[in-house]
């Protein structure tokens, strides 16, 4: 009887996507396209320092010491294309564990663009995007997570984003995700040895000690997915609404917030129609902030119905919602009234008084329980308030794990490994056979393994590879 | 009394533009800006190696070899900002001549910024453009017309402007100019030497050897102002009109010579008003066509009216003008008529005859004089031919000289050591005194000077290196 643990496990191998390529040496320019004091091309494979060397005119490279820097002339034939720096990184002591090579040459693209030609010529292969990280994951000097961190960090724009990816990258998920894994696969072996003794009805694996276990390891990785909701947002902004009546100031507050005249701002009720979107950094995290056409039911402007419209849309998606409201006008019963409208919706709602600064508004109170926020736009007064109060509610996601998850491949695989180990705990109430039990284990393994890149397919490595850089 | 050439030697030396600062360790991005695989930060000055070994983690910095490479953390306080690459340079052995450290880092703007503040916090100072560039000329690590042909380089976008600035960087024009100065400064001491024993009425330099140097270096100098006009025109692309009457099909061929569909075709006569420039590239000689409406008496049409204006202005500047017209309606007589509105015109003319696939254009012959090149843009054949003219008619400007001028303030500074040199020799035959004619050749070799730096004021060097990309 083949078992379905074996049968399982069948998958936990490293697929061989681009094996047959490793062979190639790869070249591709690593700096922004674009006229530079200097441009960076970067060689990598098995023959990358010999085929450098022989259109490099200077050191014979071949006979160099590794990490060491030498100054000659890029020759195609006896043509000099320029004078370049080489960068000598000779395997396993590279990026990519490969031989590697970067010249560093004038930042001309006609001029970088004769070296890579030249490159080619003499036996190199134009790199895929990513193609030089996936060589460090193939060669085990980064594992999946960490690869895909890379990535992050060089897409990261606020202080947030950069930590999450720089810590991902230094390996501490992965550790994290070792550790459990680890853990699993102890037991998972004495499970199936006792399957090996199916007929003689052994118990090698302690049930109480699995169970609990496997609990701590649910419960662990609970706070992980609990994470991604922050991981998420840091990454790729908070998504926070500006909801409110026509001419409450909502474009006003869009622009004071970014310090720019970004929406255009009249006395006309209605005047903001299509939806505008500005990223905002406060203390490191990042807000997409959205402005839209104000909320009124009896407007007979196409244009802007449809525009409020998508207000509702954008709500919906919403992490944090500013309600803003004429605090000249709206009293504390119409305020509670305005904001029901809200009920259901999962998102913050930070309610917004503007026009402090008017006599109408001066004795306006409000319930403690609404935590109003007071401003001005027109006098910027409590905008400060306003901006704390946003991180507030960020930083309240954060602080239960000192690893975030940001990626929602890897949530996804937690996830996954989640239901495995639930049911793990399931089948042990129920007391399911030990077979059962071994393939939720092997599952639970499985999809842990997904994040590291013990496991991967050649579709997964594709996806997540051509999404970087080109010389990545 | 003091001799005029004393007073005038007193110029020759080298400025101290900026050296208050060459104390200051500056740094600044040396790839250019957006998101990259790597970018890299260079740092130079006295305390290069000891301000970035303050904020990385790794090897110290202070104790390495030169030309090695370094991975390291940049480190702000206890926050990891990046993994780095750190590629260090000990004074002399950089590009500045002063301890330089290059930092290969993630290629996210946002960390890049990160970095280059941290450096600043640590005692750099932001670099200036070229300002890289200008030490290396300040510690002799390069003269400055080579220092010029490093923004060349990157600047160019063809082979013959790579050509060039290559050879211009790598110092053969230096070399040929300081071998002219040495020789004149030798006469110069001798003649000078005569000035002292002015009473006795002795003749150390002989007069026909003077003459004869002087007339040699005179030749050789008016063969680089020749080549200028080269050389200006690799460097910058060759002005070429595409003139003719309306409806020729000068737009059919401007898109047919560059692939794509640039300027407007209609068979509506005045289609292309405005004045279309698009750069092409032929066999490594950059050229700028040049699209114009077409040249008719009868237009009512004001901007058609304004367009023609235009046509006869780029005229005026072309270094070769395209006259189009149609084979089959146009016979030798009314060509000759119409090529006569060139007259006194600085330009080579090539006639191209167009639509030579009609009926009517098939018997038609022109002078052999005339060099007419026969095309039809609409089955694409001639346009080799014609290219082939166009490149025969640069090429012939360039034979005569290995180096090339492609700097206009070389070719006032030659022009302008020619003229001293011409006033030595008529001197000589005039007989004037010993005096003017040291003060000339004293001139002579002041400007001969300025090209390769030996003399140079703070303003020109202001000017030539804030034209530098920031980095370099």
């Amino acid at each position: 009887m083949i078992s379905l643990s074996k049968k399982y496990s069948a998958y936990i191998c490293r697929m061989n996507y681009t094996r047959n390529n490793l062979e190639d040496t790869i070249c591709a320019l690593a700096t922004p396209m674009g006229i530079g004091a200097i441009g960076v091309i970067r060689i990598s494979g098995p023959n990358a320092i010999s085929i450098v060397s022989n259109c490099f005119k200077g050191k014979n490279l071949n006979e160099v010491a590794t990490h060491t820097l030498h100054l000659g002339k890029m020759m195609d034939e006896k043509e000099i294309i320029d004078e370049v720096l080489a960068a000598v990184f000779i395997a396993p002591k590279s990026y990519t564990g490969d031989h590697t090579i970067e010249l560093s040459g004038h930042g001309s693209p006609y001029i970088l663009q004769r070296i890579l030609e030249l490159l080619v010529k003499n036996g190199c292969r134009m790199a895929q995007p990513g193609e030089f990280t996936l060589r460090a994951f193939l060669n085990k000097k980064l594992d999946l997570s960490q690869a895909e961190a890379v990535a992050d960090l060089i897409a990261s724009s606020s202080s947030e984003s950069h930590r999450t990816a720089i810590n991902q990258m230094r390996g501490g998920f992965s550790k994290q995700i070792l550790d459990l894994k680890e853990r699993l696969v102890n037991f998972s072996s004495l499970i199936e040895l006792e399957l090996d003794f199916s007929e003689e009805d052994v118990e090698f694996a302690s049930r109480p000690e699995l169970k609990n276990l496997v609990s701590n390891i649910v419960e662990i990785i609970t706070l992980l997915l609990d994470s991604f909701k922050y991981g998420n947002a840091i990454k790729n902004g908070i998504p926070t609404v500006i909801a409110g009546k026509p001419n409450a100031g909502k474009s006003t507050l869009l622009n004071a917030l970014i310090k720019d005249d970004r929406a255009i701002v009249s006395d006309i009720a209605g005047t903001t129609r299509d939806v505008i979107e500005e990223s905002f950094v406060i203390k490191g995290v990042s807000f997409r902030l959205i402005d839209t056409a104000g909320i009124r039911k009896d407007s007979v402007d196409v244009i802007e119905n449809i525009g409020i419209e998508k207000t509702f849309e954008r709500i919906q998606k919403a992490s944090i919602i500013m309600y803003m409201f004429d605090a000249s006008t709206t009293d504390e019963n119409s305020l509670q009234e305005e904001l029901a409208q809200f009920d259901g919706i999962n998102a913050v709602i930070v309610p917004v008084a503007n026009k402090t600064d008017l006599p109408e508004a001066k004795n306006r109170t409000y319930h403690d329980e609404l935590s109003v926020i007071p401003i001005s736009c027109k006098t910027s007064t409590g905008l400060e308030l306003l901006e704390e109060r946003l991180v507030e509610i960020i930083e309240k996601d954060k602080v239960k794990n000192d690893i975030i998850i940001t990626n929602l491949r890897h949530y996804e695989a937690l996830n996954n490994a989640r239901e495995s180990l639930k049911s793990v705990l399931e089948s042990m109430v129920t007391g399911r056979s030990g077979e059962l039990l071994a393939f939720d284990i092997r599952k639970g393994i499985f999809h842990l393994g997904e994040i590291t890149g013990d496991i991967s397919t050649d579709d997964l490595l594709a996806n997540i590879f051509s999404k970087f850089c080109i010389g990545k």
